[in-house]
C-alpha cells in the first residue's frame, strides 16, 4: 500500500496503535503536542540522539529494514548505557519517501518495538514526514541514573584500568563482507528475480554484529551488582582508538593499550585472513561495536579480573598525559594512537 | 571553508564553542555520550520532536539559513507551548551534503542560538551527519509543567468556549507569495548574479510570518498571570480548520466556529485578494500560523473577552459530538469542517 493513501495523521495511528507502556515514568505517550514523563528527585535524566541516514549509515541493498528499526533503537540505547544509565523512552522521527510502501514502514517499526520491548523502552512520541529521497531516522533517547552513579567521559585519572566489554572489530568485518556480497550481485548484473545466494555460512556472528548490535545494558547491571562505579566510560561507536582518544583528552591523561588483550572473536579474524586485512587495524578502527570502554581505579585489579567470564577486560591503563596515547603490539612496539574511525564527511574505506 | 576539511568531531566544537547555559535543569550539556538534567518532583516533563527536511519543509531558495535554524527551534518550542509548558532544553540533530559550506553550517546555528537565546531554551546535544543529499534538521524539545497545568487535547466539554491567539493565513500567504517570486525568477532565467529583485514592499508582516514564526510563549505567561488553565489546547501548525477537528475527536465533542470571528491581519486579506484566493480557506487549511488553539469553560466568557488586548479571542464553542464540526459563515451558512491541512505524503497546493 502506498504511504499516500493513508497520509501523515493516519500512518502514525496505524503505526502506534499497539503501543506499550511499561516505564512508570510515563504518563501521556503519543498522541498530543508533546510526551508527558514524571521523573523523581532521585534521578537525574539522560538524554541523547542519533541519525541514521540512507546511503550514508545504511545500504539497504543488504539491511533489512527490521534490522535497521533495531539497531537504529539499540545504538540510542547504548549512549544511555555509556553514562552508565537505564533508557526509559524513546521518540522516534522518520523522513520517507514514496519508494517505501506502509508494509516497509511497518517492518522498520517491527525492529523498533521488538528493541523496545526487550529493553523496555516506551516508545512516547516522534515525527513522520515525507522526504524527496531515502530514508532518514532521527531518534532521540532518554534514560535516567542516581545522580552519584552516572559516568562521564572526563572523569579518569593518571594510573587507572582501562577496560573494555565484548570484543571488537566484528561489525566492522561483517560491514566488509556484505559489501563484498553486494559487489559480486552487482557485478553479475543480477537485479530482481536472480538466483544469487550470498555466501554467509558460519559467518552469522560478525553479520549479526553489524546488522543487530546489542547495547550493553547487561554490563550495566553487572557493575551495579558489584558496586563498581566507572570514573570514566564510552560506548564503542566510532572505533576503539577514536574513543580511547576521547576519553583520554577529556580525561587529560595518556594511556597504554596492549594488542594482546584486545578481545577479537575467532570470526573476526577468521574474516580478517580471509580479506587480507590487518586484524588489529580493523579490531581498533572499524567502529559499530557498542561495547562499554571504561576506566576504574588500579585497587579494582583483582574484582575485575574476576569479571573476564562477564566479558570484561583489562585492556590497558592510564597514564600522565604527557606519556601520551600508544599502542603496544604483541612485538613491544609503541605505536600512536590514531583517530582514524568513521568520519561521514570525509571519503575513507571504513564505511 | 568545506565540512569534510574539519570533520564531524571539530565541526561540532566549532558550533557548539560558545553555548550559554541558562536553564538551572541543566546539569551537562553537549559534549559527553548524553546530556544530563535534574528536575524536581514539581514538574513534569515535556518532550517533542520535528523534522525539517529540505524540499519538503523549506526551499532554500527564499530561505535564509539564519531564519530556518530559528524556525526550527520555534516550531518546536510551540509544541511545548500547546501542553501549557515552558520549553528548558533542545537537541539539534542535523544531516548536511557536501554542497553546503561551514559558513553556511554556522548561519543555520546562527538562527539557532538566536531563538535559544530568546526563548531561554538550552542547546544541549544533538548529532551531525553527512548526508547524500540536501538539509536535514531535526530537533527534540524538552519542556517542564506543573502536573496539575499540563493541558491536553482531549479535556473539552462540550459548551465550551473556542479560542484562538493571533490571527490566520499570513504564514500562508507569505509562502504564495515567496512561491511567486520564486517562479518569476526562474521564468526569467536568473541564476546567479541577476538584478532582479523580488516585489516583497509593504508584505513584511507575511513574510516575517512564513519564515520566522514566533511560539506563543507570551500566551502562556498571560494564562497563568489570570490562573486560566485551558480545557483542551494545540498549536496551528497543519491549520485551523484540522487543529480543530483533533481538539473535537480526542475530546469527544462537536464545535461551530464563526467565520467572522476568525482574526486575519490586512496584509494576508489583500495578498489573498491580490491572488484571488478564498481569505477563510487561506486562514482555516493554510496552516504554519503556530498560534494556539484553546478551549475554556463557558464562566470564563468575560474574563476572556477582556484579554482580546492580548491577541486571545473567541471563535466559537464546543458542542455535542452529535452536533458535528461546523464552519458557520458571514451569511449564516453551515459547512462542515474538513482537514484539508498540510499533507506531504500528498501532491497538493498547500504546500
Amino acid at each position: 500500500m502506498e504511504i499516500s493513501n493513508l497520509g501523515e495523521f493516519k500512518l502514525i495511528e496505524h503505526l502506534t496503535k499497539s503501543i506499550q507502556i511499561t516505564q512508570p515514568s510515563t504518563i501521556k505517550s503519543v498522541g498530543d503536542d508533546a510526551a508527558v514523563l514524571q521523573f523523581t528527585n532521585k534521578h537525574q535524566v539522560l538524554v541523547t540522539t542519533d541519525i541514521l541516514l540512507e546511503g550514508i549509515h545504511f545500504d539497504l541493498t543488504y539491511t533489512p529494514l527490521k534490522h535497521l528499526g533495531y539497531k537504529a533503537v539499540a545504538v540510542n540505547i547504548s549512549d544511555i548505557c555509556a553514562m552508565n544509565g537505564t533508557a526509559t523512552q524513546i521518540l522516534v522521527t522518520i523522513g520517507v519517501s514514496k519508494r517505501f510502501t506502509v508494509e516497509q514502514i511497518e517492518e522498520l517499526y517491527s525492529g523498533i518495538y521488538t528493541a523496545c520491548n526487550q529493553f523496555s523502552v516506551d516508545l512516547v512520541g516522534g515525527d513522520t514526514s515525507a522526504s524527496l529521497t531515502g530514508l532518514t531516522i532521527s531518534i532521540t533517547c532518554i534514560g535516567i541514573a542516581e545522580k552519584h552513579k552516572i559516568v562521564y567521559r572526563n572523569g579518569a585519572k593518571p594510573n587507572q584500568l582501562i577496560c573494555a566489554t565484548g570484543d571488537f572489530g566484528a561489525a566492522y568485518m561483517g560491514l566488509q563482507l556484505l559489501e563484498r556480497e553486494k559487489r559480486i550481485f552487482i557485478s553479475q548484473g543480477n537485479t530482481k528475480n536472480n538466483d544469487f545466494q550470498p555466501d554467509f555460512a558460519r559467518k552469522e556472528y560478525i553479520l549479526e554484529r553489524q546488522l543487530k548490535p546489542q547495547p550493553r545494558t547487561d554490563i550495566i547491571k553487572i557493575l551495579e551488582k558489584h558496586n563498581i562505579i566507572p570514573t570514566a566510560m564510552m560506548d564503542v561507536s566510532d572505533g576503539l582508538s577514536s574513543e580511547l582518544m576521547h576519553i583520554c583528552k577529556e580525561s587529560n591523561v595518556g594511556c597504554r593499550v596492549y594488542e594482546k588483550n584486545i578481545p577479537i572473536d575467532y570470526v573476526t579474524a577468521t574474516q580478517a585472513e580471509e580479506f587480507n586485512m590487518n586484524l588489529t587495524t580493523a579490531a581498533i578502527n572499524g567502529g559499530e561495536d557498542y561495547e562499554l570502554l571504561f576506566t576504574v581505579p588500579l585497587e579494582l585489579h583483582e574484582q575485575i579480573k574476576k569479571l573476564a567470564e562477564e566479558n570484561i577486560r583489562i585492556i590497558g591503563h592510564t597514564t600522565t598525559p604527557e606519556e601520551g596515547m600508544y599502542l603496544i603490539t604483541r612485538d613491544n612496539k609503541e605505536i600512536a594512537l590514531k583517530a582514524q574511525g568513521w568520519n561521514a564527511f570525509i571519503d575513507n574505506n571504513t564505511q
